[in-house]
């Protein structure tokens, strides 16, 4: 059992408009995500929606939540830039943030990583084989020297972001490419992972494996107390007082 | 002698204004920077101001730039984000970026890194140690294990940026605090290189330390033949046909 | 409450030769390090010095050793090369290791670290401030900006060691230097945290702050389940089968 | 032109006992290696093995030695340590080294990351796609996407090394594996660049875009002109006289 409060987003368009996708997803990619992290032991798990009111993430949604998990795919131009700035300044103050598959085009991953994100990809549902490159880190745990997903979309290099703090997997696919597939950055206050798998039409988000490095890379992600500032506003600050004494020339 | 073509951008605002800061840089502080590359060996440095039209970055000078130094502090919002954006899409197709002092602060700076860049400041004319911590990168290249600038304005940590690629330099300032001085990272196809010093009041672009700084960074930065990517637009790669036979199931 | 099992290791060599030491640390500097997990809940820890058989650290107590704390200075030669491969294939097998203070010269930490870890120095019990350069890293949980020691022994840059996977901490000194003071680095399943203060004249294992740093490296080292290969004698894994169909040419 | 100093270093045991391996390299790997940098417009380039005094490194050798690079396999402990020593100081001082392939688990590799160097490996002859996943890097100047070679030994993950500064390329394999293929480490005043293939049974050392990469690496490693510390014997700076006044409690 964990107390850390966690929202799980989604975009939740392609489980509308796709009879295909609702069959695998019937309540949305966000219920099942939502299941997989109960089951890991978190018991303070909501849900959140682009359609609802501020999509969800008011000030007060946001205010409560220690780590934030982000899905979205087809509607990334529909999120509200004020909602994208309200969650930037929530993550560098200190909300964990794990950005999954398709949300590397998500306008809050672009804005916290300063690159395009762009990738190359391919529908195929390829089988994908990832590999842990960072035995030691916390999101490997309880994993082997790989893991297996039956069939998923192709992700491949170059993936346009910055070198990350740590790489914790690399995924093989038969078609020929490789991909950074676990990544982790600090920024401000706040940890990030981002997460390769999850394409809407496969049923990747009930997998045992996908479900604990979650709930792993959740965990990870969970604020510490350390040092706060205003990063949020970017406002400096103004030391006008020396630690120490000094002598102007 | 270097071929590489640099353009030296500065906001010119303070040098307009400012009678005391005129004293210390009458024809601006981009003049001296670029006089500090022709020291160097540099023999097409160009400079561009905000005041010139689309700030003197057109497409056109953009195109011909393999490095970009950047100064500005009391004008950041005046910059157009069109502009910002065309330099940040040059950065990722491969253009270095060399981002000075104040610099910290401005759009294009905080866009890249994702963060927002803030510190600890105080202007008091204290003395600057500038230690290596990286003995083996090329910026510190021809310098001992520090060197000292007589005044400058502190700037202290926390500075919110992403960790960076290559720390190369930390400060000591005798009112108590350390900086993160000189710092890579590479974002796209492009290389970037935050270097601390530089306050309008001082005369810190004659010094010839943090001439041969800024000289070492842009050699660092300029432009390699890496692979080529669309980054600016951020659009996929689809790569429909794979580069190996795969069984679709 | 934690079940982390911690052994506190010590060469507890200027304890007993130098009698204004002893004055300080009458047990030995281990005998503080140990009552400082205890009070921040640590249930589990135990005390292992040079002058035991096998520096008590033999097989069986490795074994159940979650993490281990070194402090050595005056002794680091007569530390048996055996025990110092052993530490080491365990520290690759997943054993947390923080290195304190003069550790960075102890045989264990420059064979991890692959360089000569040698540092500035300066005993003249100048005061010491701490700032937090990485605010989202467990390890600066609890903290504010900074903190501070009345008195120490001064390390200074060029600290040569790797570039951390994170500089949580970064020293100032009233002498002038600087010194990257927290650094985590993962080696094999093992992570390893090097913290700067401790000097066996100063009374600095007594200091609240510090003692939480130790606590707080002491939970981040702790091993998680990871993949678990055979670093320790270095062999290969030989994947004679593929895993998945190849044609030989 | 450059005149950057190589000494191509070989075991070159394999191409005498082995009449396969000598058809593909009669003259020994170290020969192929060397025309592949002169092709590149290295002028000052030597090559040293095994079995000459001092394996050929002798400390006038490599004190004439910009940046060395090292192929073992079969005799890695016929190398005596006084010469690992030797090498070791010489790269913390400012030597490049260039490790190939099966150097990985070469008595100075290992010594220089402080890790097992382990990995899992295969010979079957596969294809192998080399990745390039960080295209603002100098090594990977010139190349697209990915280049390929058409047999290789495979090498994959876990390859038990620390994390890479840069890590630049990354292989896939055609029998599910992946692989950093191409990581850069700064160690003291010297930079280290590993790169992955080269097994002695392929012609890989004649593969021009394997030619583009070690003589891209070269020309990377080569030492500029930073402080100069006494990294080889460990022995620490002792900063007796401070910097600045302070007052001794």
């Amino acid at each position: 059992m964990t107390s850390i409060r966690v929202t799980v987003w989604n975009e939740f368009e392609h489980e509308k408009v796709h009879e295909q996708i609702r069959k695998v997803y019937p309540d949305g990619i966000h219920a099942v995500i939502a299941d997989g992290l109960k089951k890991h032991g978190f018991t303070n798990v909501r849900t959140a929606t682009l359609d609802q009111p501020e999509h969800g993430l008011t000030e007060a949604v946001l205010a409560e939540t220690d780590v934030l998990t982000w899905w979205g795919h087809m509607a990334h131009r529909k999120v509200e830039d004020a909602i994208v700035d309200r969650v930037h300044r929530r993550v560098l103050e200190g909300m964990g943030l794990i950005v999954l598959h398709s949300g590397h085009h998500s306008k809050i991953f672009k804005k916290l990583m300063g690159t395009s994100c762009s990738l190359r990809w391919r529908e195929a549902g390829e089988h994908e084989r990832i590999w842990v490159v960072d035995p030691a880190h916390p999101i490997a745990d309880g994993f082997g020297a790989y893991f297996e997903l039956p069939e998923e979309e192709m992700y491949g290099e170059h993936f346009d972001i910055p070198d990350p703090d740590d790489l914790v997997f690399i995924s093989w696919f038969p078609g020929g490419e490789v991909f950074r597939s676990g990544c982790t950055f600090h920024r401000g206050r706040g940890k990030i992972f981002y997460f390769r798998p999850g394409h809407e039409t496969h049923p990747t988000y009930y997998h045992p494996d996908v479900q604990k490095v979650i709930a792993n890379g959740v965990r990870w992600a969970a604020p510490t107390n350390g040092p706060a500032f205003t990063y949020g506003d970017g406002s400096a600050i103004h030391a006008k007082v020396p630690l120490e004494p000094i002598t102007v020339k």
